[in-house]
Order: C-alpha cells, then sequence, then structure tokens
C-alpha cells in the first residue's frame, strides 16, 4: 500500500477557513491598486532560469526551485515579479501610455528552511510604476503603501515607513573617498548593520577606508538630506507624513535597487519589514539587452507577514473577522419538511438562485430538526420550509427569529425585504 | 551581454487586457460557486510526485512538469486539483460537517506539445460535493454547469450537457459476459469510439467478446436506463431538462470516475468538451490508504477553451466587452493647471481616494491639453481642474461634456452625483 500522502514542507493547504482569510488579503491588495488607478496584470509562474541569473547572479540559484525541462530548457518557479515585469515591460512598453501603473497579485516560491513566518510558497502584492523617472512616483508608491495599511485597520502606532535613499549613501561613498568598485560591498555593510555588532560592522568599514562613526553620523543627519525633500513634502500635502521616517539604515538588500529604497516597518510587535521596495531604474535595460530602457519603482507585501500581524493587531483582526462573518453567510436555507414537495423545491432553489442569491437544501431526505442545524450551520439568513400546504411556503428570518407564511409567488420579495433588514432592524412584516 | 530573455513556451503573460479577460472569468467562475453556496479552497502548487503517480500510474510521468528539490523530494507542479482535493479531505473531513461543497480556481501545469487551446498552464474552476453518494449530489453539480454556462451569456443552442453513467457500461459488460479484467480496456475503447475508425473498434471490442454493434444498441437505447431517471427528474424540476441529454460516448478518460459522468459541450462551434467531471467515490480512499471512505463528485472547467468560446459567441463576447469597458475605467483625474496649486491638487487626490474613488493625476508637470488627453486615455468620468483661481475648482463630466465650478470642499459631493449619474441621464446640476 505504501505510506500516506502528506503536502510538502513549506507549504500550505488552504482549507476554506485559510482561503477566506488570503482572499480577505487580496481583496484589500485589489481594492487600493484599484483606487490608486494600478492595472492588475500577470506573468507564468515558471520563467527561464536565465531571467534570475541576469539579475542576481548565479547566487540566486541556491534559493530556487529550479530544474531542466523535458525540453532541456532551465526552468525556475519565480521567486518574485520584478524580473518577469521588466521582461513584459520590454517586450510591450510602447503599446501603452506612460507611466505604467501596473500591479499583480500571485505566487512565489524560495527554497528556504521553512521557520514561522517564512514559507516555501508565499503571495505577494507587486505594485509598480514605470515610465517616470521623478520620485513623485516613488511618493505616489510610498502613499499607496499607507493607504494599503490603513485600509487592511492598522493605525499611526502600528507601523511607520522607514524612507532612505542609495543615492545618499553614494554621496557618502564620493564624501569619504570610497572607491565605486566597493559599491555592492559597501551597501551590504550597511544592509546588515542593524543586525551587526558595531566592532564587526567598523572593521568591515575600515578595509574601504571609512568607519562605523563616520557612518553613524551620516545616519544622523540624514534629515537634511536633499534626497528626501521633494517626496516628503509631497506626502504632506496628502497629510501622510507622519507615517514616514527618514532612516538610512534602510538599504533593501537586493542589487537592482537605484535611488529610493522603503520599508514599511512594524513598530511595536516584531520590529520586522512588512513590505518594501523603491526605484530600480536600470533593471528594465538589463533583462532586455538595452532595448528598453525604462524608469521604474515599485513595492511588493508578502501574505505571510501581513497575516501574521493582521490577527496580532486588534483593530486590524476586527475587520477581517468582520468580513469572515458576513464572508460565507448565506441567503436561504431551503428545508424540505414533506418529500413529496422535493421537486417543488427545487424550483424554489433555482428561483431564487437565478435572482442571484446564496441558496442550499438537504441533497438527500433529512429529519427536519436537522435540516434547521444545517441552515444555522451555513448561517443561512433565512429558511424557507416546504411541506403539505405547498403552495403555501413558511419564510423564517434565522436572526430575527419571526415566521410568516406567504403564497409561493411571493417568496422572492421576501428574500429580498429579509436580506435587506439588518439583523437589528426593524420588524419582518410590514 | 547574451540574448534577450523570452517567456517559455506554452506559458502566457497577462497584460493588463488579458488579466481583465481572465479576472473576468474568474469573477463568474466565483459568483455561481457563491450562489450555490460553495466555499473556496486551494492546496499548493508543488505536490508529491506520489500523488499523481498513486492516482494515475507513472505514464502520467511523462505530462507533468516534475524534479527532484534540493531535499531530494520527487515533486511535481500540480497538473489537476482533484489528487490534492482528496489528500486535503482526507486528512481534515471529520472537521466540517457534510456534504462538503468546495471550489477552487488555480493554476495547472501539463508538459505537452503547445497548440492552439493546450498551453502548458492553465487555470482552472473545479467544484466538488464530498460525502454525499447520492445522485442528487450529481444532478447539483450539472445544474451548476449550466447555470455557470447561462451566466457567462452562452444559450441554449450553443451548448449541451451529455450525460453519461460508467454503472450502466459495467451493466454492459455482465450482460456481454466481458470479464471485470478487461474493464479499463473496455471504457478506454468506449472513450475513443467518436474519434476512431469503427472497424478498429469493433476489432478492439472482438478481441473481450463484444462488437461494435452490440455497443451501438445499446448506446442507442441509453435514453431507457435506470441510471438516469434520478437526474433527469431533479433537473426537470428546476427547469433545467432542456439542457441535458443521455449520451453514453462519453466516458471522460480518467480511471478513477465510478459512476455519472458528464461533459458540457459546444454544440456549435468546434464540437468539443468544454467542462467535464463526473463521481470518484474511491479516489479519497486510494489517497489516504483508506483511512477516509469518503463519496464524492466534482467537474472542472478550464480558462483556455471557454475564453475563445466566449470570443467566439456574440451574447457571451458582449457580457464580456461591457465588463471590460467599466472595469478600467476611473472616477476621476485631476487636472493640475497652475503648479503652484500642486500641493492643493494631491490633498484633493488624497480625500477622493480616503473615499474609495478611483483618482489619477499628472506626477510632474504636463501640459494641459495632454492632461486632458490622459484622463481620456484612462476613461475617467470626470476631470477636476485645479488652477489659479484655487479654492475655487472646475469639475468636468467628460461624458456629459459639461463643467461647473466649485468651492472645494463641495468636490465630495459632486465626484458622488456624477458617478451616479448614468452616462445618457439627466444634466449635473442639481
Amino acid at each position: 500500500m505504501g505510506e500516506k500522502i502528506q503536502r510538502l514542507p513549506g507549504f500550505r493547504d488552504f482549507f476554506p477557513e485559510d482561503c477566506a482569510v488570503r482572499n480577505y488579503v487580496f481583496g484589500k491588495w485589489r481594492e487600493i491598486s484599484r483606487i490608486y488607478g494600478f492595472h492588475e496584470y500577470d506573468g507564468p509562474i515558471l520563467e527561464p532560469t536565465d531571467l534570475y541569473k541576469k539579475k542576481s547572479g548565479d547566487e540566486i540559484l541556491g534559493q530556487l526551485f529550479h530544474f531542466d525541462d523535458k525540453g532541456e530548457r532551465g526552468v525556475a518557479m519565480r521567486p518574485e515579479l520584478t524580473p518577469t515585469l521588466a521582461r513584459m515591460a520590454a517586450a510591450r512598453h510602447r503599446d501603452y501610455k506612460k507611466p505604467l501603473r501596473w500591479f499583480g497579485i500571485g505566487q512565489f516560491f524560495r527554497y528556504e528552511k521553512p521557520q514561522k513566518g517564512r514559507t516555501r510558497e508565499f503571495y505577494q502584492l507587486n505594485a509598480d510604476i514605470l515610465g517616470e523617472e521623478s520620485k513623485e512616483a516613488d511618493a505616489e508608491l510610498i502613499a499607496f503603501a499607507i493607504d494599503l495599511m490603513l485600509a487592511l485597520g492598522f493605525n499611526k502606532e502600528d507601523f511607520i515607513i522607514r524612507l532612505s535613499d542609495r543615492e545618499a549613501w553614494l554621496d557618502f561613498m564620493r564624501q569619504e573617498s570610497i572607491d565605486s568598485s566597493s559599491q555592492e560591498y559597501f551597501l551590504q555593510t550597511i544592509d546588515k548593520i542593524e543586525r551587526e555588532k558595531d566592532e564587526i560592522t567598523n572593521e568591515a568599514l575600515v578595509k574601504i577606508g571609512t568607519t562605523r562613526g563616520a557612518v553613524q553620523n551620516f545616519i544622523d543627519s540624514a534629515a537634511e538630506s536633499k534626497h528626501f525633500s521633494s517626496v516628503i513634502n509631497n506626502l504632506q500635502a496628502r497629510g501622510l507624513s507622519d507615517y514616514v521616517k527618514v532612516d538610512l539604515n534602510v538599504v533593501r538588500g537586493l542589487a537592482y535597487y537605484t535611488g529610493t529604497v522603503f520599508e514599511v516597518f512594524d513598530t511595536n510587535r516584531n520590529m520586522r519589514a512588512i513590505a518594501g521596495g523603491g526605484r530600480y531604474d536600470r533593471l528594465c535595460s538589463l533583462i532586455s539587452d538595452g532595448t528598453a530602457d525604462i524608469p521604474a519603482c515599485g513595492f511588493a507585501m508578502g501574505d505571510v507577514v501581513i497575516t501574521d500581524l493582521i490577527k496580532q493587531t486588534k483593530s486590524a483582526n476586527s475587520k477581517l473577522l468582520n468580513y469572515l462573518g458576513t464572508e460565507d453567510s448565506s441567503d436561504a436555507y431551503i428545508i424540505i419538511a414533506d418529500e413529496n414537495h422535493r421537486n417543488d423545491a427545487l424550483s424554489i432553489v433555482q428561483l431564487l438562485r437565478n435572482n442571484g442569491y446564496r441558496v442550499s437544501y438537504p441533497l438527500t431526505p433529512t429529519k427536519v430538526g436537522k435540516q434547521f442545524g444545517n441552515a444555522e450551520n451555513l448561517k443561512s439568513r433565512t429558511a424557507v420550509i416546504i411541506g403539505s400546504e405547498y403552495p403555501k411556503i413558511k419564510v423564517k428570518d434565522l436572526i430575527q427569529r419571526e415566521e410568516i407564511e406567504i403564497e409561493t409567488d411571493q417568496i422572492l420579495k421576501f428574500i429580498k425585504s429579509i436580506k435587506n433588514t439588518p439583523p437589528e432592524g426593524p420588524l419582518l412584516a410590514e
């Protein structure tokens, strides 16, 4: 016989109660994307491995689900969307008015050790503006990220946007006469600065001609930097600047960022990044071998960390629970109290469904008491009772606990009136 | 440098106009699933290869994207959802009231030669009822499939449900004294009967003790079969029986079906199956090594064939076009006619977005004429013009072609009134 087959480590099953949470997050991602005028796109889950090597070098292979397909192509399950976006934009950007505002919601795969908050697959919102080099686009994305957090039910004390700029660090390198060939080494050292002991960071910095102290002075004076004034001013005009602080500690690991970088930071729980992004003006050109030189900026938010945080944060969780409470409710459960009228019941099921109502009924003969139990389990607003009095039928409002008898041809009107009556509203009969 | 990287053969990019079509189909799938009281679930895109081998034998490997992961597990990108469903249901079915009505919308992968209507990845709706052995559940799923086709805008002349039953063919085998060890061979022969020459089918059948003629007589007498009366009666009660015809030619290739099988058949275009399914009472037990013996039935519809058919069918296509026409429209485009008031414009952008309106604006200084062009490109219902008269602003209904001047604090009221005015409706001013 063999063993019972289990799902793979680091992968998730979405049972209906999990899938509803996932869909709630997707719904909020789509809602704010729509308000901000973004259009949804998607690409393949499987791409040529070269697409990722080109962007990130061979080291990326260690984190990829990659293999040779039956056609001997090196293929990889996508670890992120940006290389696909760059490939798609390079191929067709002339067909669209710039700037492009595109968002995608999709699944991504990384072969990492599974642990809390880190799975081998995850969903991510990606929102990008292509074809606009001004920092006004960066500000628009930061505003998007803030409004998304607010729409999810987070408050000002729950998160902060940490705003940084790679150009500021390039200024510092020039000021300290650090050779430009050390740029990646330097930025990687800064990227680790908050997690690393000062002495170790200092050792690393001394090698290229600067010190931990010089770096700290630069971080402390960041608020005066010219690189942030236009973004801050823009967000101020929207009333959103209180959600942002300049923080040069943020570099964002990925090699391709060229200017503004930012992250949405969880201030009171786990002190971690919830989302992040920035400007990557040279990636489209790199992916397209110079045929499409498109300035771009974007950010991404994964589903795993944000879902954890929603569940841990009272105001956000109550929004989620509110959604879950209505999402799986039904409009009517048809109770067949007399099996001789099963066909009549089916015709009513069909009539209500044709009018867009969510309806269930017992597929096979079932005791009436159990049918009422089913109606409650399915969170049905009403029970429609088909019995020997047919074509007279009873309609019971399962929240108001009221029952009336009506003629069959009145059923649509009553289901509609009950659906539109709030649970705490006026009595059913007019 | 190297070559420009292309997407893999048989995979699709979803540019915004393609993604909108995809989302329209997903929306209809969700709408009817909801009305029928189904709950959404999903499983991993990557599963142990054994899950598919167990269900379909080693032959399945030829059609899979499968490989060994870094942990030396045999893994496969899912070619279908049913084995995952069986695995999930076997693991947790006791946590849910039966019958389960579950649906999933996900992506699937098959390594096949790409050709028209056949890609290497596709999306599929899967709708299944678990824990109910009666044919009433089969009828419920067939009604679901019919209502889905109608919701997509197809009419009675566009499609038919071909209804069959493997039990009927088992009756035939007994009647003809065909050994039960030949069952799979026999059903596969019937499965090919419409595509194969009669002589070849006859040769194949003679080997196991029957003939093409005997099979045809049985097919011709199918309407009288006892196996269909309850399903037909059920659909008749819903007013849906005209969409169904009994047709024993349908077997559905997959080995795991045990009773009712059916397909949604394209009657006037390409004479092909658009969707199909049936009863598979032994699969959960097989996948769980006998620990969960759950009767089940379900059906699936892929996105590729249905999307082709929608585009080829006038009534269905006009519903799609109607959706596309509103889906990407905007509520307001903010025209910045005087750059001194850019910050004021940003505050209005924010105000409108906070109230759920979809708003764009020029990220950088742009000529006013070009801004009006942008507003039209984005299918914006209104233009809000911020100029030197600020805090007086102009609001222009871009469909009615009317413009009025208002105070800034009136803006919300006006955007709302215009949004609620149909394009052919009464004039803007109260």
